[in-house]
């Protein structure tokens, strides 16, 4: 089934136009109950953990004024659903990767990930002091939402396949999981793409529903399994080196808010986005030391690969060009991408290189 | 002026004894004014900024209950005076940079910077997932603090020289500013290393009384203005690849906050630690081009003077290891770093190299 019109036909649909016609709540002062619904199973390592650090962080700093109760993919809402269950207030907030609900607007890749995009940092870089955060308001506010930076899981891996990938044709009829446009990139190579939420992809690498799939990296791949199904496993990956989880308000909910519970709201999740980065960078060198010990060989994709990668990429970032906010957001970001970049080739890239030859890292 | 003795003497001594035996504030309660004091001049590009954001988030987010009364250096106490200050309970916190008081304790540079150390994302992945923290804990109650992590300025330029450093020779007798085990380092290389804060540093550069210096990176260099003084820029240095900034409490005080208000300041230091680093990032690029246009030459160190860096860190890395705790923070960053580093050389190192590679970044 192609992406798109999965999530075309799985959103709830009209989302926008449903919240705006909505009353703003009258909401209790005092002390409130907020409910947050994710796009993750309950337990899922690292994904999960970012939503509970921040439905326990908001909790813990308002003083009783509010407290999140986080309800995993399928609780409340499906994986897929929570977008528009937040737009139309069944639900107050969810935490999620927004390149699930690309059907909705295609600008949402800016603020979870487009392929050959930005790291953590870069992002970052973006988001707080070059317009991101702007943009971001803009597109949201547009759903009746209200997004913050909450998490990242760092550089994703390539993926776990059947056979080795040694040239572009090889993605000719596999069927792989890979979400937003990445998944549309390997689309153009000629995979068969399916969009599917985590807590579903292991039984569909069981059953041979599909042929390989990209999760996250090291350590939340071990913990998903898929060692146990094939052995054969690329780490750096052109599709998500750093994509970004948010956290975000139903518009209406979060205005609702006073200024305090709003800066709360504003730190919890500020600092719940290095945790969690923190917490995939700290442990996915040790899983993936674990998963070779276990028989994993790991591989890394050719030049060749990458250079169609990037082709087929490039394409992909250029068909809803004539969406004007897309448009303004890609500009925006590009700018940003370069900038950023630029800066990294004249310092840390240099100095890790250095560090690494130098003491023997 | 060699470091450690500058520091001994400038250091007003005593303050964990001193500490000890203050009894604990009887604080009001309700509404309650802390004042934090900072290493930075008012206005110092980023570093001040940090600092600022880490005041008026506390002070947005406890919806009250916390004002949080920022006094720059020199406005209550002195640049290289905050650490006793706070320590004694003469203030109540402070924001700054830890290597600038190796003299009270050498393990204070694994929660500031060491040479050939960790970059920001590295640090955080130590302090939240891999140790840190907890070794952070038992360092700072010595003296009666509890650090945060609360700003970094990203990998730190190699800085402004009078004349070109063509070979390791080059640093015999130069007069040149660096703070922590990175001036340490000089040192081993021949120079006369001068400590100095950030407010002083422009007026030491113009005089001549040091013939060069490193303060950041481009954008606050920049604002700093030693491109008036001279043309001779290094980007890439091996000093401080990433220099945590704190926000330090007084351990009274932080033990007298209400549950709420402790995850307040978590939160509110939590989420500078990223805008701030952000900010150094997001404008380092521009300013770098701006320095090239005005004249500024931007060069890199050599293979053979990394070398020597490299050789010299090894020597000042391993003088304080008979010193227990330092021994114990050495093992946790060097286990924590190998571990980070070797996963990033699978990832991000490649993901970055292929990108720039493909997209002409």
């Amino acid at each position: 089934m192609d992406r798109r019109s999965f999530l075309k036909t799985s959103a709830l649909g009209g989302s926008a136009a449903a919240a705006a016609t909505l009353a703003a709540p009258a909401y209790a002062q005092g002390k409130r109950t907020l409910t947050m619904v994710t796009t993750w199973g309950r337990g899922l390592a690292g994904v999960h953990d970012a939503a509970q650090y921040c439905a326990d962080a908001i909790t813990a700093s308002t003083d009783g004024q509010l407290t999140v109760d986080l309800k995993a993919a399928g609780e409340l809402v499906g994986a897929f659903e929570v977008f528009d269950a937040v737009s139309a207030g069944q639900a107050d907030i969810y935490h999620g990767v927004d390149y699930y609900f690309l059907g909705q607007h295609p600008a949402l890749s800016f603020f979870s990930q487009i392929p050959f995009g930005m790291t953590f940092q870069e992002f970052n870089n973006w988001f707080h002091h070059a317009g991101g955060r702007e943009l971001a308001d803009e597109l949201y506010s547009i759903f009746a939402l209200k997004c913050f930076p909450a998490g990242n899981t760092g550089p994703q891996s390539g993926g776990w396949f059947r056979q080795e990938i040694n040239s572009p044709e090889d993605f000719q009829g596999l069927k792989f999981r890979m979400p937003g446009q990445g998944g549309q990139v390997l689309g153009k190579l000629g995979a068969s793409v399916q969009n599917l939420p985590g807590s579903e992809v292991y039984q569909a690498l069981a059953s041979g529903a599909i042929d390989g799939t990209e999760w996250i990296g090291p350590w939340a791949d071990e913990k998903a399994g898929f060692f146990e199904i094939t052995k054969i496993y690329y780490t750096a990956g052109f599709h998500e080196p750093g994509p970004n989880l948010n956290m975000t308000m139903n518009l209406d909910v979060y205005e609702s808010l006073t200024p305090s519970q709003k800066a709360a709201v504003e730190q919890a999740t500020g600092a719940c986005n290095t945790w969690s980065m923190s917490q995939f960078m700290a442990n996915n060198a040790a899983a993936l030391q674990r998963l070779q010990a276990g028989g994993v060989r790991v591989l890394e994709f050719s030049d060749a690969v990458w250079d169609a990668f990037g082709a087929a990429a490039a394409e992909v970032m250029a068909e809803p060009m004539g969406d004007e906010l897309y448009k303004k957001c890609y500009d925006s970001y590009m700018a940003s991408l370069k900038s950023s970049a630029a800066w990294n080739g004249r310092s840390q890239a240099i100095f890790t290189a250095q560090r690494d030859r130098v003491s023997g890292l």
